[in-house]
């Protein structure tokens, strides 16, 4: 098996594109990366998305985005894994430059949500659960999330206002990335005073809903050049999947896929939590956040809430999380954020991210992507080539 | 890079399903085949499919499937190329253990269309097109293969008539076997008489919309017993795309994503069309049958249809086509079309088909995918263990 780099990175900011569509977001992101990249040729192209079909009447980004993107004959693929479609689609470039199949792969993640109405659109998001049985009773992904909250208060005796640091940390790194959606700090009275989404869920639990593309190129190890330190090498991509359906799992506040990706990422890359330098996780609601630190090993989900409030997880503090704003600050364009995810793991570990929110020296990254409420997770490991 | 074998095979009989929602098609398609392959664990699941998000209100079909067959917790997840969903997502599940990261795959292909009236299904289908250019100004996929075929038939002076021994050929076949939609003969008579859908197409041109799942188990050869002769091994398992609206392309007849799909697939398996003892084609409308025998290096479109006459694609024949039925007889379930075919030519290949349409001592298997008018196409030729 081959050892696998990243060597390009692109992405376009998330907003609210109106004046742009799918395809236009998708090759904007892709020619960036190939231009990053150097390269103005691949063997492969896979598409991370959830909802073209649903919301822009269009399936097939395979060969579209091929073809847009000037790049038509390449083999192209679309991979579809809910939220975590972007990271589903990076694992198969990944396994098919490590195995040997591919040359040069390029993975573009993109979406375009912000076209419709809040309300369809969230019955588009919806069918990232149990269709039958959980979107079909009117659960929506919010609802489904704040179920796993208020069990979570009432278990751990915890109140809500103890949430509120995540979407704080997130907004005031956000802030000085210009690709993120927001980029003014919020205060824990705004968060306090939030509307309430589904209750325990506010406002700013939330992720926004927005459109964004974003693009890597993977290439084996050994065809770098030397001279080449902003490449960045995959140390491990790993996927787990749990029931989908909350309601079928034994312990509701258990993310058994994040679980099993994180432990088969940490034994592929022969590294331990104590070793990442930051931690690009899934941000989606604020107890998520928890819930996937206790669940990938790093503490237990009421001990981040405790060091949230220390500096623990700040830019300076000793686990960086959501450096670029995470999902909650930068926006969550669904099966473009596993892509995004990489390409700030691969900014940080360059050194070229914005200096307030630069982290200092980082040696080995990790992203973790999920999908539903935790039925599919991609969780990822990047080392600093720089630096090693 | 290893080489790669099918071990297992299972379907659900082709059908429009109204008492069997999406997981429990794939489930019994996948169940099937691990009981065909006599193995009961997989490291990974890919599952082609392409509307689900559309007409069942349920993505993420990876983890959902995966969890409803009893293997939550495999990686799994779900891949797209409109009609040729199912092939591409075998392709992915060859390339993850030809590059020897899985031992052992499972590839699911299911579609369920019969749940919606015709004209909202049709357009679903028209996804697979490109949504801005040519399905918003109305253009359905028939409409799509008409304009093709009528452009077809003035530049070569042909009749309508001529493509009616396809669809004849398809029904003959398909009436032998139990799992395909149409189990009965047409013939010319009612061919010529039958009703356009888009001129000039008739409906006997067209493949029905279908629910069906098909299924089947990859390894690597070398972990086969000696004694497993029911295993086909793949040789070769090629993607091509082309421009995806028809207006694009230089050669409106010219199916560029098949020829280099073709090509790629003779190379890798180091044999030429001559050597192909049966072909499963992409016969969704008759114009693309004749296109596709050209585009693949057969024969011209031209003598394609002349040899037809003749009993040349017949099972007895020299190049036997659609042998249980193609997508015509067998009918076509878009998502899991691709994974029918393969395991209908390792049906024949195991000398296990029907009598009257089993193909005699077959040693080369073709099968090829197409999505859209010809964008994605995937293009795998296998081997027959037992003969050789």
């Amino acid at each position: 098996m081959k050892k696998v780099a990243v060597i390009g990175i692109g992405q376009v900011p998330v907003r609210e594109h109106w004046d742009k569509s799918l395809r236009e977001l998708a090759a904007e992101a892709l020619l960036n990366a190939l231009q990053d990249a150097n390269r103005d040729e691949i063997d492969g192209l896979y598409v991370g998305n959830m909802l073209s079909g649903t919301l822009s009447g269009q399936e097939h980004l395979g060969a579209l985005i091929a073809d847009y993107a000037g790049l038509s004959g390449v083999e192209a693929v679309k991979v579809e894994a809910a939220c975590a479609s972007g990271a589903a689609a990076f694992r198969q470039g990944v396994i098919a430059v490590a195995g040997g199949l591919k040359k040069c792969v390029a993975v573009v993640g993109v979406e375009k949500l912000t076209e419709f109405s809040g309300r369809y659109t969230a019955s588009a998001l919806a069918t990232a659960a149990d269709s039958d049985f959980e979107a079909s009773v009117g659960l929506t992904f919010v609802g489904l999330n704040a179920l796993v909250m208020q069990r979570f208060m009432f278990e751990n005796n915890v109140s809500k206002i103890d949430f509120g640091n995540f979407p704080l940390l997130a907004h005031r790194n956000g802030s000085h990335n210009p690709n993120a959606m927001f980029r003014r700090p919020i205060t824990l009275e705004q968060y306090r005073k939030a509307k309430v989404i589904a209750d325990p869920i506010n406002l700013l639990d939330s992720s926004p809903i927005a459109d964004g593309a974003a693009a890597v190129i993977i290439v084996p190890l050994e065809d770098i050049e030397n001279s080449d330190k902003r490449a960045a090498e995959v140390l491990a991509c790993e996927t787990g999947t749990d029931y989908i359906a909350l309601h079928d799992r034994p312990e509701l506040l258990k993310l058994k896929g994040v679980e099993i990706s994180a432990k088969k990422a940490f034994r592929t890359a022969n590294l331990q939590p104590k070793d990442i330098s930051f931690f690009e996780l899934h941000d989606a609601f604020s107890i998520m956040t928890a819930l996937s630190l206790e669940a990938s090993g790093f503490m237990s989900a009421t001990e981040a809430l405790n060091r949230v409030k220390d500096g623990y997880f700040e830019i300076r503090g000793k686990l960086p999380i959501s450096t670029m704003g995470g999902l909650k600050g930068r926006g969550h364009p669904v099966g473009a954020t596993g892509v995004y995810q990489i390409v700030e793991a691969v900014t940080q570990l360059r050194a070229e991210a914005p200096e307030k929110i630069q982290v200092k020296n980082p040696l080995y990254a990790m992203t973790q992507n999920i999908g539903g409420t935790g039925a599919t997770v991609v969780t990822t490991i990047l080392k600093n080539i720089r630096l090693s």
